[in-house]
C-alpha cells in the first residue's frame, strides 16, 4: 500500500486522494447531469499541479508546497505535474492520470533518481502515468469531449486561481468555471481518512504547544518560542512547514491579531507578569492545524488575567457544548459574543442590557474577528462563500466571518473567540457615545496594556456535537500545572 | 544608532546600508561619467522593494524575505516599498529616500502599529520618507534628468529580474540596463561591516552544525538533523531563514548535489557505518551563510571514509593555503582537482599521469560541480559572469563553474570540493575508454554505494591569504572528537 509518510510519523495511505477523487466524480457526475449534452463518451477533469517558485531571480527555491486543489486529488509532493480524471460518462467507470515533469538526465546527478511514469504509477496508485511532454498526445488519443478545468477566487484572499495551460487546449471544449464550487464543496466534508491526518498534525501542533508554554518564562525572546514550536513539530511530527506565519504575542503585542509577520517578527523579550498569546500549527501532507494558547509568561495567572482569559474560555466552551449538525455558524459566533459580553459585564466592565450590547456591536470592539472558519487543506479553507450558500453579512461585526453557512457533521473548523484591548478599537468605542454608553471607562482603562487572550481549536462538527482535535491545557489550572511540570 | 538585531543578537547598523549606497553612487558617477550628457541636475536610482507573495490564491503569505539589491541598499524589512538615491551630479551629495505603503487604518488590528514615514526615517536612517502614493509628486517635485532603475539576468538561475513599474514613469528618461552590473560589482567585494554580519551568520551555523553532528546517531532521521540545524539558527541565532533548502543526505543520498527538495525530502533514516553529508546554511539580516559538513554517522571513519575524506580535505587545504588576492578561481579549480586525482591515485583508484588525467576531465567524475561560488546577500551571490569579466569557460568539467574571475582582497566566497560516487557518473566513466583506462575499475566499484563526502568552507579572500568564517571540526580526529564529546 502506498504512503506518504515522513519518518515512522502517520502514515497516509494514497486511497485517501482516490476516495477523494471518487466524490468528485460523483459530485460532478450528478451536478452536470442535466447540462452534459452527450451521454456517452468521455469528460474529463484537467487539474495543472504547483510549480517552483524561485526567491525573486535567483537560483533559491522555497521548499515546494503543493497546490491544494491539486493535493486534494493527487497527493503529489513533486512541483510541475498535470492530473486528469478521465470519466465515462455513461458507466462512470474514471481513469485516473498523472504527468510528470521529464527531467535531463543530468538532473540526476543534482536531484537524485528521475522520476518515471511507471515509478509515479507505484507511488501515487494512479491507473496510468506519462511526461508533461505527453500530453497533447493523451488528449488526442482518449478524444474528450469536454475538459472541466479549475479557477476560481478564494473568498479569503480575493485571488484568483488562473485556468491552466496546456498544449493543443485549444482544440477541445473547456470549461473553467463548473469546477471550482464542487472540489470546494467536496473539500468541506472531511473523509474518515482526512480526520486521521487532522487528527494527527492537530496533536503533533498540540505536543509543540505544550513544549512551548512549558519553555517560555521572563526573559526569552518571543521567537525562541516559534523556534521551539517549529522544531517539535518537524523533528518529533514529520511537518517541514507551518501552515502559516506563527504568531507570538507577548504583553500587547498579544492583541495584534496577526502580529509575527515580517514588519514585527517576534522580536521582543516576554516580561514577568504578560501573557502569552501564540497562535501556531504544523502541517503534514498538505493538511493544517490552526491552534492558539494563551498563556501567562510566569506560570501563574493574575486575577486581571483570568477574568479575561475565563470569559473568553466560557464563551469557547458554550460554542463547543452547542455547535452540532444542523446549527447556524451564525448564532455560535452569536452565542460567543454574547457569553463574552455577559461574562463582561458580570466583572464589572460593561453594563446595560446584553442583547442591546450585542445588536450595537460591542462584542467587535473586544473580537474584532469572525469565531474561526473552516479548516483542512488550507488553514482558511475553501468552501466558504459558495453560490448556494449564505452570503457575508454585512452588518460590520459579522461581516469579518469567514463563512456563514449551517454546519454539517464531517466539517471541520476552528472555535476560536478572543477577547483583546486594541487602542484603536477601544478609542473608537470611547469616541462612539452608543457604544460607550455601555462601557465602565475607568475599568476598561485599566486593560489598556492588557494584551489580548484567544483560545482556537480545531473541531471536528458531529451528528450530535463537537470532536476537539486541540488536546492542550484550557483550564487556568490545568495551564498553572503545565507550566509548573517543565 | 539605528539597528537590525534579533532579540541579543549581532547587531547589524543601518550604516552598512549607507556605506553600501555610498561605494554605488560612486561607481555610478565614475562610471557614466562620460556617457551622462548633463553636467548639473539630478541623477535618481530608483529600486522597487520585494512584495508579498501568497501561497497559490490562499490569504497565506510566505514570510516576506526582502529582494538582494534592495536590501544591500536599503535593509528594508518590510515589504512592499521603494527606494530612491538622489544623486546631484555637479556635488555627488546624495539623498535618500524611502516609499513605503499606505495602510488602511485597520490594518492596525492586525498588523500592528501602522508605518509612518516618519518612524521609517528613524529605522532606516535616511533622510527622507514618504508613502508610496507619494512618489510621482517626489519625482515632479525633484524632476530627474535620468532615473536609473534596475533589471538584469542571474548568472545562475537564468531568471531575469524586470525593471519597477511606478506611476508617472513615462514622463521621465529612464534607464534599466546600466545600474545592475554595476551594483552586482559593488556587491562582490564585501565592506567592513558586511563582513562582521557574514562572520556573525557563519559562526551561527557552524554551531548549528556542531550540535547537529552530536544529534545524529543510527536510526535518526535525516530531517530530525535538518530540524537541529534549523532550531539552533533561529533559538540562539536569530536567523529565521535558512539560506537554501537543507541538503542532509546519509549514505547514497549523500551523492545527490541537492537532495532535500520536496521530491527527496531528508526523509530516510540514517544507518550504521554511512556517512552523512550536511549542506546547511543560516541566513541573518539577509547575508547568507553555506556550509557542509561530512562525517559518519555512528562517529567513527571507515578505512575507506578515511581514504575519501582525507583527499577531499587535502584539495580543500592546498586551496585554502593557496588563494588570495591576485590568484585566479579557475586555477584554483583546477588545483583542487589535481590533489584530489593525486590522492585517488596514491590509494589506488587511479592510475596514470595525473595531469593527462585532469586534461581528460577525470575529475568532473568525482567533483561534477564547480569549486565554489560568491556568497553574501545570495547564496551564490550575484557578480559571477559580469560584462567586463572572464566569460564561462566552455570545457566541460570547467563550465559548471559560478564564477571564473581573479580573486580580490574582499571577496567571499565558499572552498566546497567534494569526491561522490555517482551511478550515473561512474557508468559514464567506465563506458568512455578515454575514461576508464585511468581507473582500476575493482576499487572503484567497491565504492558504487559509498555515497559522497563535501567538505564546503565560506572564505574572505584576503591580501595574502584566505580567511576561514566556517568553525567548525574539519580533520577526521577533530571530527570523532567532537561528536564524542556530545
Amino acid at each position: 500500500m502506498a504512503t506518504y509518510q515522513m519518518g515512522s510519523c502517520h502514515a497516509v495511505p494514497m486511497t485517501l486522494f482516490k476516495s477523494n477523487r471518487d466524490k468528485v466524480v460523483k459530485a460532478v457526475l450528478s451536478s452536470l447531469q442535466e447540462s452534459l449534452k452527450f451521454k456517452a463518451g468521455s469528460l474529463q477533469i484537467l487539474l495543472e499541479g504547483g510549480k517552483d517558485k524561485s526567491l525573486y531571480n535567483t537560483d533559491v527555491d522555497y521548499v515546494f508546497r503543493q497546490e491544494s486543489y491539486f493535493q486534494y486529488l493527487f497527493g503529489v509532493k513533486e512541483p510541475g505535474c498535470y492530473g486528469i480524471l478521465n470519466i465515462d460518462v455513461k458507466t462512470a467507470n474514471t481513469t485516473t492520470v498523472l504527468f510528470l515533469p521529464r527531467l535531463p538526465e543530468d538532473y540526476e546527478t543534482w536531484m537524485g533518481a528521475l522520476l518515471t511514469p511507471g515509478g509515479f504509477k507505484t507511488m501515487y496508485e494512479v491507473e496510468e502515468a506519462y511526461f508533461v511532454d505527453e500530453l497533447e498526445a493523451y488528449l488526442e488519443r482518449t478524444a474528450p469531449k469536454l475538459i472541466l478545468t479549475l479557477s476560481g477566487t478564494n473568498s479569503d484572499s480575493g485571488l484568483t486561481m488562473q485556468p491552466p495551460e496546456f498544449t493543443g487546449k485549444e482544440k477541445y471544449v473547456t470549461n473553467c468555471d463548473a469546477l471550482y464550487p464542487i472540489i470546494s464543496e467536496c473539500r468541506v466534508i472531511k473523509s474518515a481518512q482526512e480526520i486521521e491526518v487532522l487528527r494527527y498534525v492537530a496533536k503533533v501542533s498540540s505536543d509543540a504547544h505544550i513544549k512551548v508554554m512549558q519553555f517560555i518564562r521572563p526573559g526569552r525572546m518571543e521567537f525562541e518560542g516559534e523556534s521551539v514550536f517549529l522544531h517539535h513539530a518537524y523533528a518529533v511530527g514529520g511537518c517541514r512547514h507551518a501552515s502559516y506565519t506563527c504568531i507570538c504575542g507577548s504583553g500587547t503585542n498579544s492583541s495584534i491579531l496577526h502580529y509575527g509577520h515580517a514588519g514585527a517578527p517576534n522580536n521582543r523579550p516576554i516580561q514577568d507578569g504578560e501573557l502569552c498569546l501564540f497562535d501556531m500549527g504544523a502541517n503534514y501532507c498538505g493538511y493544517a492545524a490552526d491552534i492558539t494558547c494563551t498563556f501567562p509568561a510566569n506560570g501563574k495567572f493574575t486575577e486581571d488575567q483570568k477574568f479575561i482569559y475565563n470569559a473568553v474560555l466560557d464563551a469557547r466552551n458554550a460554542v463547543m457544548n452547542t455547535a452540532c449538525d444542523g446549527v447556524s455558524w451564525v448564532s455560535m459566533h452569536k452565542l460567543a459574543g454574547r457569553v463574552l459580553l455577559e461574562r463582561l459585564k458580570a466583572g464589572g466592565m460593561l453594563n446595560g442590557d446584553v442583547d442591546d450590547m450585542l445588536e450595537a456591536g460591542v462584542s467587535g470592539v473586544f473580537q474584532p474577528h469572525g469565531l474561526g472558519h473552516l479548516i483542512g487543506l488550507d488553514v482558511h479553507d475553501v468552501g466558504g462563500y459558495l453560490p448556494n450558500e449564505p452570503a457575508r453579512p454585512t452588518e460590520s461585526w459579522l461581516s469579518r466571518l469567514r463563512f456563514a453557512r449551517i454546519l454539517k457533521a464531517g466539517m471541520y473548523v476552528t472555535i476560536e473567540p478572543g477577547c483583546y484591548f486594541i487602542d484603536r478599537l477601544m478609542n473608537n468605542a470611547l469616541a462612539n457615545p452608543e457604544i460607550r454608553k455601555y462601557i465602565n471607562v475607568e475599568m476598561f482603562e485599566r486593560f489598556r496594556n492588557f494584551g489580548g487572550v484567544r483560545i482556537e481549536d480545531d473541531v471536528l462538527i458531529t451528528k450530535t456535537g463537537t470532536e476537539n482535535f486541540a488536546i492542550v491545557p484550557r483550564t487556568v489550572e490545568e495551564i498553572e500545572a503545565a507550566m509548573a511540570a517543565k
